[in-house]
């Protein structure tokens, strides 16, 4: 019995549908990511209305953070956001100050793993994050789902004690078993439920996958 | 006489006060950048409202796109953008997907150097895109605006023959001199102008420096 938490992350898709689409599948998943595409679309409305749809969801702001940290944290954790993500491939500053700020405003924080190295990884490790093996779509769209790219610091990250650890990119119910073996706190689950014919089948099957 | 054009950076504004300060500098300015900050607060609202209130103006989406190249790219170039930013750390499929979309669309693309090494840089001299020797905000907060972080990738930049150069990162009058050093083709300015006491004024004297 694993306790992996299922993140919904909505992309590519205008407010109203991604509140929509979220309500059909809300009793088998645990996080909403208000995903990049929506933020830079919509800006904080986006956040603002899924945390007012969801009060009791963790609300995730994947603002993928790269400079600007305190300014940029500030802003979702005012529109309602529980978590915010920034990018392991920023300068440490930028990463410092976001653990800073979510401490102090009693949040926290995703780092996303994406093109980073063991030597940045090796840095993160002491942090209270959670620490995202991310493959990026458009890695996924050149590979076919293959997640090549994070083969060296996914076998460092594995390795390493008491991480809570996320894990995103093209993630379906033929790959959740290979997900699972790396023991996630948080499995990221995107087009699998969002594009299926029917969402909270599709939800209900990753929740009784998992569970 | 050099060609080196100002691109006014706005950051951490609501749109309307974006405009307002505009209108004040525009006959200084060559291109109007829409900050990474409005776009994240307002979303594409805000590449609108620039774009229809200087249509003769280059318009930049500070866009830090680093993943879903397309789907960004044709977000801010459908608002208005002529310009559109992605990091230079991001998997090359990335930028290289932002190169052909800006090429399909005769639009253009500025790569973010942020915290990138020789080896990623060698890799982006090919393509028609602007460079852009970037200190960040928060190193900038850290280092008392020193551009130590960007040293390495600086000497080897400056090196390569008919490169389309931007720096960007507490350029200030104190110093824009050391900046013209590098033959930039764009020199980006964002409190320097608009935090200024009389923006127009801070503004004319850039313009007057670099003519």
């Amino acid at each position: 019995m694993l306790a992996m938490k299922i993140q919904l992350a909505l992309d590519r898709l205008s407010i109203e549908a991604a509140v929509r689409l979220t309500k059909q599948v809300e009793a088998y998943i645990d996080w909403v990511e208000v995903g990049t595409s929506l933020i830079k679309e919509f800006g904080m409305q986006s956040v603002y209305a899924l945390k007012e749809a969801f009060p009791d969801k963790i609300i995730v702001a994947d603002m993928k953070t790269i400079d600007n940290a305190v300014y940029e944290c500030q802003l979702c954790y005012d529109a309602g956001a529980d978590v915010t993500t920034v990018m392991g491939v920023s300068p440490l500053p930028t990463i410092e100050a976001c653990m800073n700020e979510a401490a102090r405003r009693n949040k926290q924080v995703m780092i996303d793993l994406l093109n980073t190295n063991v030597e940045q990884v090796q840095q993160f490790i002491p942090y209270d994050a959670v620490l995202c093996l991310h493959t990026s779509k458009d890695e996924q769209e050149l590979q076919h789902g293959a997640t090549s790219s994070i083969t060296n610091i996914q076998s460092y990250v594995v390795q390493q004690q008491n991480l809570k650890l996320a894990v995103a990119g093209g993630v379906s119910l033929n790959t959740i078993g290979n997900i699972q073996a790396l023991y996630p706190s948080v499995v990221i689950i995107g087009g699998a439920i969002t594009k299926a014919e029917n969402p909270a089948n599709a939800a209900q099957q990753f929740k009784k996958y998992i569970s």
